[in-house]
């Protein structure tokens, strides 16, 4: 039974993770915070029938836990990542702060790192990609959710050298609960219902660097003279609570047939639980993934040869987040990689 | 032309009132408030296409002001009523500051009255009912949203005396803009989408004292040596951005069919623009109302003699607020009743 | 591992099962019927992961089959219970069909039935009030969507004789999955979005017996004497896919507080899993049980001593339907009620 | 007063059109057809006040009408069309049957023309770019709800001549509506709710080449040589009843600015009533044009020099569809072009 702790236990990625966990066989939760409410209960912070009691961070009893899981922000994360480390646990981190594996492209980002040291200690949490190193680290990054879906998308093509751009369009929308739990105005209700809207569009987001980060990595592994990768990345705010879908504007080598793509997929993805791509015709709609670990994939021709839409599905809260935390914890803890994350 | 002055602009009920006069021949905007937002366009805090510039509120011009709409909380009305009144402005308070003709009631339910001396200076703006004390006052107090569609359901029948029960079952069902615009975490829309929930059941929502004053002002013409009428009440927050439909329980005389009650309605409301009588068999929904100034009205058998279910539907922005406000501001300077309220 | 057939698996009901069987530890699908998609795989029917493919009914191999599950229509189901039951298989009706005990009230309902022979031999599935006959049962009918939340709110203050009506108003709002996955003009998405209604309101919707046969089952236990009880019932349609609030108003003995009641419903339901009593001050929401088994119930004075208002909150598909149909099999074979069940 | 006719009346376009012409003070409607509901009132088939009584389509009374849409079906359209004109009436067709000038092509895409003579006979009536010809027109082919933004956008870049691709993405969402009234599974509310998912992308929605017709006509007033211009087009089904947000991904000539952009198309749209550009710094969102006759045009830098993200929203039951036959109806009759669609 593995002890858990989560510090930022009462945002949207903490609540899923309080959910999975409770289904989950092999562990119990050590701890739970919120600065915020700490003393409730976690039903009276959302309605659910989850009775954990929270607790300030400051008063999270660290010793004797196997692994903690970090849903607090960026800049708070890396302290705690490295105040876990200390006390022997071993940690998944949500946040974006040990994503970025160059320093100075996470000042650009985000400003100051909050524990340099710890720049580059931690393997990427792309489950699928990284598995043997997460097998074996203490310390893992968890993806950021807009990246999950594109990367998974994009990564058996350049592993196979067959993307001819050196600029990708990602048109990405995502439901609301990846804005967070804080209300905002762009957060009401009667702001995002009945509506839709483009932010940060073009090079902005803060998840460019990091899809452009490992698209570049992979990249290197098929075409080691390669370029830099640039992505013209789109966010879009949904209507709905969760789920991500990411349409992808690629060109390949004009030989390379729907056909082609959907069996490089398969067979890059063949046993993979929580890869699920769809028969060349059909398109992946958030609904494939919903309250799912799953990433669907899909293809269609953009009308000419060499020319192709990808569409990636996840949802933002389990693959994008907490889903695929667990994911990593049970590959770093030698259980089986499907604990808890089966729909 | 009359020249409007608007406080409180940038709530929803400003909002949807500054979209209402821009579609009315006869008004020209001379001011509109907004403490948080004085001195940004109308289009940099909503999304449209309105150039309004907001100032604030200490800063509205009200001299050469016809009349004023205050779109203020309950205790910010009030005085901004006396002080336009005194400016010779006549006033449409949207708030609950003078709906409320006695003062230890508007005490028990909304603490220390602002503005005593107008206790009861206000005519009550349920325009069907009021309609000629309307067009003789300065000042109007604009019916809560919720009573309005409950008591325009009622009062025909309580005027003709066929309500046997001192005890009226409404629920209540409203969409968030009825909240406010005001980001909280229970109008976060991961709160609200996908869900339905009650609150302030039975006697406990500060319409109640409202529903029930007018309700008992009614019943007295009708029977007067009648008990106090009380009313249960349950609102619940409905994943929409607008309209409330109200689920009434009543027992009336056994003679009454449901085809005598709908005559009743038709009678009584012949030749009203803005209320709508539904056929026997049809049952009101928001989308009869929303985005119009009408009330629907719809009437089915519960089962027993002289029991019914009245079904009332409104759009708690239009009828239930600014647009019932402009309704009243044509009856007060003797405009056409319906000018820029046509759907 | 039990061998489980369903027929009418392609409706929501049936998509729910086989959602809830896929993460059951114990059961292995035998077949999986839909006369409409026969032939074609679950994944290519609705968007998900699910591989099964479906056969026609009249070619469902029972032969092996420990339960079978009737997702079917009322009419369709009866007769197929029959042959299940001739096949050895035990049973679980989610129709309508085996519901009621009187012919008669069936006929005034539903019309002839279709197979008498059956009549009152079904052990009627609301698994907390009957958990021990559903125990001994090879034939259950599982409750409707409405009635299993009304009647786990009203149940315990039937038993405990104290309530003091013999009508009872229900005013419930229910998700549009519960109208079926057929297409119509009503649960077309512009139809439903942004609107709300309500429908056959008042003793006009076919669970009004159902909920009185079992109220007053209930009454009987604890006031012999009593007269019939006569619900007034009013659904209304939400723009949500999932859930089922109930808003019940309720008389009881004056000397009844709202936590006497609460202590009641504790005390009765104390070690359910799948029934949560809100604290007093808390109301239930669909949030508290969309995508969960459980029944949430709340109370709040309705401002009058003995008046109350209950809210109870289901999930129609899991606890108003597929999970309650899981919860009784679990019952039926001997199995941990809570198998594939916990959320 | 006009008298206007309408075909397909209670189509969603239809519905939308007779709102509009019910607030146009120089129209009264002559007849509105429907088959499927011919001798109804209007407020028997949606939830309204509209007490139009349909008619059958063979019977509508197109003597002394002056003007008649078609909301009608592409195949169904055109042969109305020439029994409107010779009737002596002018036309408006908001179906595809009349915008593609050349009838190959037509072909490809539809299938064999209903009405031949009538190929290339009307203005394509995007009214801000051939008001000219709209206004000598007596046959209007109204412009599909995708093309309308999309050109938009573009057109005044075509017309400089600066735009540098040959491929231009793109990707685009729209609400149910556009998806028709009809109830299919895929607009079944349970398939939208919560969902967006991508259909016929790349190049085979029928409005690429449309789109394609009339972007190649702009550039070839500003770049006569020209090569064949090409739409990759990807339309997602949005979980909203009604909007239109596209998102387009273009090259121009790298001295070209963000402000550059913005200004070409204040300049071009200059005094237009129903195109509104935003500052640069906000991008178009479905809020912006909802229930209007808008379109919103935005532009952002995608991250390199004279690369750009443009961001179009349209109502498109209203500049998509019903509001625009309104605007082009007004030109073709010397009315004033905004009367009854200024929100």
């Amino acid at each position: 039974m593995l002890r858990v702790g989560i510090y930022g236990a009462a945002g949207y990625a903490g609540r899923e993770l309080l959910g999975i966990l409770s289904k989950h066989p092999d562990t119990e939760v050590a701890f739970a915070t919120s600065d915020t409410h700490a003393g409730k209960l976690y039903a009276d912070v959302y309605p659910c029938a989850m009775d954990y009691r929270l607790v300030a961070s400051s008063e999270a009893p660290l010793e004797g836990v196997d692994v903690i899981f970090l849903c607090t922000p960026h800049g708070v994360s890396a302290p705690l990542a490295a105040k876990a480390l200390d006390a022997g646990a071993k940690c998944v981190d949500l946040s974006a702060d040990l994503r970025l594996k160059d320093g100075a492209v996470y000042a650009a980002w985000y400003g100051t790192h909050p524990e340099p040291a710890l720049l580059g200690k931690a393997v990427y949490g792309l489950t699928e990609i990284y598995r043997e190193q997460i097998a074996e680290a203490s310390l893992v990054a968890n993806p950021g959710c807009y990246p999950t879906g594109v990367l998974l998308a994009l990564w058996p093509l350049l592993g196979a050298g067959i993307l001819a751009d050196d600029r990708i369009i990602v048109d990405a929308k995502s439901g609301v609960s990846g804005a967070g739990a804080k209300p905002t105005e762009t957060t009401h209700f009667v702001s995002v219902h009945d509506n839709l809207w483009a932010y940060k569009v073009g090079h902005a987001h803060r998840h460019v660097p990091e899809i452009e980060q490992e698209l570049q990595s992979y990249r290197m592994l098929g075409q080691p003279a390669a370029r830099a990768l640039r992505v013209v990345f789109s966010p879009h705010l949904l209507p709905v609570s969760r789920g991500i879908l990411s349409t992808i504007y690629i060109n390949v080598d004009p030989s390379w047939s729907e056909e082609a793509i959907h069996d490089l997929w398969c067979q890059v993805y063949a046993g993979e639980p929580f890869v699920q791509v769809l028969d060349v015709g059909r398109l992946a709609s958030l609904a494939h993934v919903v309250h799912t670990n799953r990433c669907a994939l899909s293809i269609a021709s953009a009308g000419a040869p060499g020319e192709y839409v990808l569409v990636a599905a996840i949802d933002n809260l389990v693959k994008g987040a907490s889903g695929q935390a667990v994911q990593n914890m049970n590959i770093m803890f030698g259980l089986a990689e499907t604990l808890g994350l089966l729909d």
